[in-house]
């Protein structure tokens, strides 16, 4: 039986979770561009502060760091180091037959929970709140590791 | 049906183009293996200031920021950024069975605009020709994302 | 033939390979959040150093830089260089229906090269050691998409 399908509503579910999370993270360079250009700092490349025609007026200042955009490059870097392991977790995770009901809790809580902790950093709320939704995201991708191996075992198992 | 396979003609046009952005990735770390040794510096371990046999010579020098080593790490953050979002949307876009054509010229394109954004990196080039190819990566992700949420949309409305 | 699921042997293995990079990967990140708490510095956030239930004496100094915080973030950048390529790259090989002695060979030594390096940074060892299984895991990646392109060649040869 295929699983890795649109005709299989986990794979649906799963399908529109990881298009909403690598638009989100696309979006953060974006978000990060937008902030350069607003401040006129925190560009990173030397070439970056040389005369040319978007960059009429240039100054070194155009490279020293900047909090307002190092704020979106942290945020970013923690896209990074979650996104991409969400997006094959869930995948692999498709592949189980797990029961719809839960993979769409799965799927839909941590979008989320990774929407609130874009909130939290973005609006320099405490620590605290965004240590709570990095958890629940994390918690969620150790759970679907653990379903994954254990297919696998019952695969043995069962074998 | 079934379309993660290499009886797929798009699903073999996008393993070509995944793997050739997995080398070009894992190209960039050697990349900057070569730079810190051609340079002896950019190190960032304080154990690679150790006295070794490929280190006959210490110094704490070696260890300091290296604008040459740096330019190949920052391009490697940008792939980082970039690459393992394709790879996914990629994977999913193969999903949703779109026009071996238009599918072919997405992942091309793309391709192409990875590897042209890398040689403007590496030869210093404007900030405006750099912002040209990373925005037409960045727009075949943001397509390939609606057409993967579209797909699933036309499932439920077809159920 | 359906190469991506459970039925499969070499699926088995590459799953089991794969969330075990998912579950080092993100446990990178915990061991990270100890050590800031171990040494109440190494934080980022501005917001970080404000006072709080969790952080009734806040100071500036939480936001320096801290080389214990700073290695587990070295190695959580490395995981992130990597891991999501062999994520993907595993994935694509499994459908180029490999040996599963071979495919299971790549899977676990890539695997144990990856556990390796972790060890090797944590107990500051030498950078020849370190170097040597990073360059395995590099090899491994390359050979995947080496065989990855040839199965998308031999289709094109066989049509």
């Amino acid at each position: 039986m295929n699983l890795v399908t649109f005709a299989n509503p986990v794979f649906q579910y799963y399908a529109v979770a990881a298009a909403l999370m690598i638009v989100k993270m696309m979006s953060q360079g974006w978000i990060t561009v937008f902030r350069m250009l607003k401040v006129n700092a925190g560009f990173r490349n030397p070439e970056d502060a040389r005369k040319s025609p978007m960059n009429p007026d240039p100054s070194p200042a155009q490279l020293l760091p900047n909090e307002y955009v190092e704020r979106s490059r942290r945020l970013h870097g923690n896209d990074i180091e979650n996104i991409p392991l969400f997006l094959v977790a869930g995948l692999l995770y498709v592949c189980t037959a797990p029961s719809a009901a839960l993979a769409i809790g799965l799927y839909g809580v941590y979008v989320l929970s990774r929407l609130a902790h874009f909130t939290i950093v973005m609006t320099h709320r405490s620590h605290e709140a965004r240590a709570l939704f990095w958890t629940i995201g994390s918690v969620i991708i150790y759970f679907m590791a653990g379903a994954i191996i254990w297919a696998a075992v019952r695969s043995w198992i069962a074998a």
